[in-house]
């Protein structure tokens, strides 16, 4: 709409330096030493969505880092749209791989760089000016909610906890959640649904120290190559997960579906140059997309044990350690 | 000798006290906040083998820590031992299983308890006292040169170095060398030969970054899981080593001498216990002893990757690595 583009054109240089204020916020909700950032950050969430129109705007305290909820009701019985978003970002390190500061936002060829520009607050932030366009130019055909929480890139462990308690202040007609991908620059998307996630913590513990591997070694079993031989053993030869029962109740796609998925644009040599990798990895007999989109996942996500420091020590170590995640489709369930 | 017996059971407690001052100092060559430590190391062995009867003892500098060099000729022509040592140790860390200081020496049971005090403190001030006690009472038979380096628990980087520029310097007819083990405390051991090492960090590069396992994962290769089949290819399943070529050059023990081994003391059930494991590992065909003394083996020393931090994050990392090491036996070469 004309008078949308005439508001946004009108206000592009303030939206713009509103959003690089926010971004310079270091949110990083995963250390606790950046707490009095999260509510920095919060209270500035607050402002832009009072200023954006919002009647009301509350920044609700939970065990972890608040909720900012804000609403604008124009007519009960009109529809109503609930936005998601979150105001933390991740931590930023390795800060050696960081072309410029990740706090210290650069505009360069029409894109920002940042720690957060694209995971979350760009995204939300969009939502809190189309609100305000809208409000302005008169032009809200229905009612909007935001909740922008601040423990999203930690699990959101304290989030069930916020809706439930507060499920008629959250009720609404459609939830719109821009916190996912686009196929392409040119092709704009929409998800619809996104997997689930299990996430698990493996201790392997062998003898009840850490031993010298020229005394012991070769003759008790190394945690490490225990734990190696587990990895290896959870994807057969044509790398599906081997795991009993893991897809006993994973419902497939329908042919109707995976036609759908096949029309989607992807360029495997483009994907493979963008990632540095020659050859492309995973489950036999579905394509890419449907890999990363439709089919359930395993992936090590972290792994450690023994020496891991400078130079040589030959140490046998008493435990070792990873991070196992999968992805699930409908129907599976974590437990 | 008795007259041997005497002296020590006369200075006894002189020795014990010396050997607990040493004990003090936290001479760990890995950490540069200690260089003076083992300059004040160095300088007091310097100071008791003089006081042991070495004729002249110097303190040789190397591009890392000093060698200490000292010498008793009563008679070139007679024969000359030429004992090995290292005034050097690990880390303490980590600090917390420590039941008493690692620098504050404790005896318990007639044992002492303290970094360093039986690697390799207490086994090379076990010679300079033998030194002292064959001086002070006449009765050293031969020639003694002692070589106390500062850089065993860092490889020894600067000993070949020093050795090959002072040929002549430490020429003699037997090496002594007391940084090994004992079968048992009820059964002391002399080792004629140990095996070799051969030590590789190993570095697996998937993605040109890190990459998120629920957009990716499942359709790229994880160098984490790529790292745990290497590994877990490493051993068959008779925990046999599967490189290629791995056995070529392997002299294997004969008969008589396997026969020979068999025969020092071992028992199973205490080795297993004091290890905490219920079941033993190894090379199939071998026994425990054979495992650990005349049998080649792979260690995995290390491994990291990814995320290792506290809580979830879902990363499919760029890269993974290990560290890896061979005991290796006679005839067998690392290059």
């Amino acid at each position: 709409m004309k008078v949308w583009k005439d508001y946004q054109e009108q206000h592009k240089d303030r939206f713009l330096n509103e959003l690089l204020e926010l971004l310079r916020i270091p949110s990083i909700s995963a250390r606790s030493e950046h707490k009095d950032d999260m509510i920095r950050c919060a209270e500035a969430v607050k402002q832009r969505l009072l200023e954006a129109g919002a009647d009301t705007v509350t920044i609700y305290p939970t065990e972890g880092h608040p909720v900012v909820y804000g609403e604008k009701i124009i007519d009960p019985s009109k529809p109503t749209v609930l936005v998601y978003g979150h105001y933390d970002v991740q931590p930023a390190d390795p800060l050696e791989l960081w072309n410029s500061g990740p706090f210290e936002p650069v505009i360069k060829d029409g894109k920002i760089f940042a720690r957060g520009s694209c995971d979350d607050k760009g995204q939300f932030y969009m939502h809190v000016k189309a609100l305000e366009t809208m409000t302005k130019t008169n032009t809200l055909p229905g009612n909007v909610k935001f909740i922008i929480e601040g423990e999203e890139e930690v699990g959101s462990p304290n989030l069930a906890t916020f809706v439930k308690a507060n499920k008629e202040l959250l009720k609404a007609d459609v939830i719109l959640i821009s916190d996912t991908s686009m196929l392409s620059m040119d092709t704009p998307s929409i998800d619809i649904g996104v997997r689930g996630l299990s996430y698990i913590e493996v201790e392997v513990t062998g003898p009840n120290r850490d031993l010298h591997s020229g005394v012991y070694g070769g003759a008790v079993a190394n945690p490490i190559t225990m734990l190696a031989k587990m990895i290896a053993s959870c994807h057969d030869e044509n790398n599906h997960i081997t795991i009993p029962g893991f897809y006993d109740d994973v419902i497939e796609s329908t042919p109707a579906e995976r036609e759908k998925m096949a029309q989607a644009p992807f360029n495997e040599e483009e994907y493979k140059a963008d990632l540095g990798v020659q050859h492309l990895w995973g489950e036999k007999g579905y394509t890419t997309n449907e890999r990363t989109g439709i089919r359930p996942t395993l992936e090590v996500n972290g792994i450690w044990g023994g020496y891991t420091g400078e130079g040589a020590k030959t140490v046998l170590p008493s435990k070792a350690f990873a991070k196992i995640s999968c992805r699930l489709i409908p129907n599976q369930s974590s437990v």
